[in-house]
């Protein structure tokens, strides 16, 4: 038997639920490209993305996935030939990197572990090595999706600056941005990107970019730009030339709709929203993991993201998560690159409520208990609990 | 007194009209990144879209406008250094070739006029020149947007042939993709791309490219390639790697509704269509020009683009598309580059029938009438009289 249909729990990292709100924005004609709403919606857009990456610094908004971002990111700054320090903790600082060497920089990765944060004594050591400067930029992600990690991005600052080293600090937000506190200059970030299908609530196919002053200084010396990501025609006059092209119109109706409600609600709010809601997931975890199947991939508990929760399976983790879909309706993420076939991934970002978290913990623990999973019980009741003394 | 409200007609050239059972298929849950339905999903649009272009070749979807189909185009191609033959014909090969130029290509526009197609005799005559083969690849727009012309795409194939030049031969299908004739294969296009929201109905945000056995046997040794746009990752298993990230699943719901409509209602039907729909347009502009104030921008009648038609004005043409909009709820097209201020433009493109294209008209000899404007009688009349004798 099932119980499942009715309305579709996506509990997995990434596309993230959208609210109803945010399709029924879209649900509309075009506007001529350059009228005046497009105009309006476009620096409207982008002065809320400021809001939200806490930056007075330039935003650009891109018709991309992630991966665009992450070129647009790249080469807008760096020239090829340039040396990139990668801070592993997960996969997708790796492949940022990937992408780095790709454009011709000269990429070396911090080795680091898929189960644990990036270490900023690590960093900073490595930087006072680097005496001629010769790194022009560090890459770290601030919650790796695989991993579930997330990063301190003020303490790797503080490394950066204890070693006295002038790199560009670049960061991934793609999974953090509106899920947790991101400072952009108040944490010294000189250039971050982040895309519309977490945390944002939007539909994939937006990626956003901000830079600091001293990242728009790197800029026209750069030589691995391109035109389509290029910042230079990007920030000129008049207001259309911010999309190269046509706006992805449909897409900023819905990023419109997300970032009113994320503003509505208030930002932190947002962020505590997330907090709690990952304390369940990990009071849950902590229960389940009594009965040594399941374990929580990040271990140190300040390190484990609140957007994303990875854990490690004994055993085959494609029978929790096919039984929760099959049988709840509830899309739990599978794993990926180390971890691809040894874990699974809940995903508590983004529009998720209590009833939703808990409604995907609850499927879990179905799961545990219809296929005799060791584990210990109590796990949703200690969310609930968790929640009901926090909120 | 405004007529205005009721369903907003637009008639301007992209973004288009968007059917409701496009929106109605991007108002969904979004899907797990890499599971079946997805990968199901991008194999059919993929399969779909090379009915589209008419070719047995490789075809690629990006989450990208149509400014990023064209890097797409060139990055995968061309090496820094290459010298690129433009064919000018109005605004975006021009723009194209900019964004060549941009990328590091030695760009040479090949002179033409904003009121005429391409002439195949001088591409010959330059090519026959190019006795070293120098230039690597001549790009091309079927229709220019900007200038309301089509280019005949299979006569410049034979001018190459005939100056025995083996450069690759680029298409820029943006305007007429789904809208007239394309027959990549037969007509020796070696890459083509277009965009998501012109003739294809869906909203902007998707790009496409489609690349024959030469183009992709030129790929390997492009210098231009970077990672977002690459062919070869796109091309390597598994499925989920065709969108290098993240699918833009939402528009690629909508692509998939609106290629169900081109193909239930047969391509060459819908060519069809938009033939008899420009033929109305210019008969009414026929009777229009007698006035002697408006006229045609393109001379010659065959080389008139059954997608949209640029209309010279005598006086300012803000008079004709601000009435039409504020009174009667139709958004013409603005001109643009050299034209802008001097024309305006009527798209007849996408998802457009009978009553819209009359009911643009209308408003259009509504303006006339209403701001006295100099203008031959019965343009309407001779639109529903060209279409009553030829539908």
């Amino acid at each position: 038997m099932s119980v499942a249909n009715g309305r579709a729990l996506l509990a997995m990292p990434g596309p993230t639920n959208i609210p109803d709100r945010v399709l029924q924005a879209m649900m509309r004609p075009a506007e001529e490209l350059s009228s005046q709403p497009i105009l309006d919606l476009t620096g409207s857009l982008l002065n809320d993305l400021r809001l939200v990456f806490r930056t007075k610094g330039e935003t650009f908004l891109y018709a991309a996935n992630g991966h665009g971002g992450w070129e647009a990111a790249l080469t807008n700054v760096l020239s090829r030939g340039d040396k990139v320090l990668v801070l592993a903790s997960g996969r997708f600082a790796i492949g940022w990197g990937e992408m780095a060497r790709f454009l011709g920089a000269d990429v070396e990765v911090l080795a680091g572990s898929w189960r644990a944060a990036v270490d900023p004594v690590a960093v900073e050591e490595r930087l006072r090595r680097d005496t001629n400067h010769e790194i022009k930029a560090v890459l770290m992600v601030q919650i790796d999706t695989a991993s579930g990690v997330v990063n301190d991005v003020q303490a790797v600052r503080k490394a950066i600056d204890a070693a006295g080293h002038p790199a560009l600090y670049m960061i991934d937000g793609v999974a953090s941005l509106g899920c947790m506190p991101f400072e952009m200059d108040e944490w010294g970030v000189d250039v971050a990107m982040s895309a519309s299908q977490k945390g944002l609530m939007t539909p994939p196919g937006l990626a956003f970019a901000a830079a600091s002053e001293k990242a728009l200084q790197a800029h026209p010396h750069a030589t691995m730009r391109t035109p389509y990501w290029d910042w230079t025609s990007r920030m000129s006059p008049p207001l259309y030339m911010k999309h190269c092209g046509t706006p992805p119109e449909h897409l900023m109706f819905g990023l419109r709709a997300a970032l009113d409600m994320v503003l509505e609600e208030g930002l932190e709010a947002v962020w505590r929203r997330h907090a709690l809601l990952a304390g369940a997931t990990h009071a849950a975890m902590t229960r389940w993991a009594e009965g040594q199947v399941l374990t929580c991939n990040i271990e140190e508990p300040s390190q484990r993201a609140p957007s994303v929760t990875t854990i490690l399976v004994q055993g085959d983790p494609s029978s929790i998560t096919d039984y929760a879909r099959t049988v709840c309706g509830v899309t739990l993420g599978l794993a990926i690159g180390d971890l691809a076939g040894k874990a699974f991934r809940i995903a508590h970002m983004g529009h998720v409520n209590a009833p939703m978290v808990l409604g995907s913990l609850s499927a879990v623990e179905m799961a545990l208990q219809a296929q005799n999973i060791p584990h210990g019980a109590g796990g949703v009741a200690a969310a609930i609990t968790h929640l009901s003394q926090s909120a």
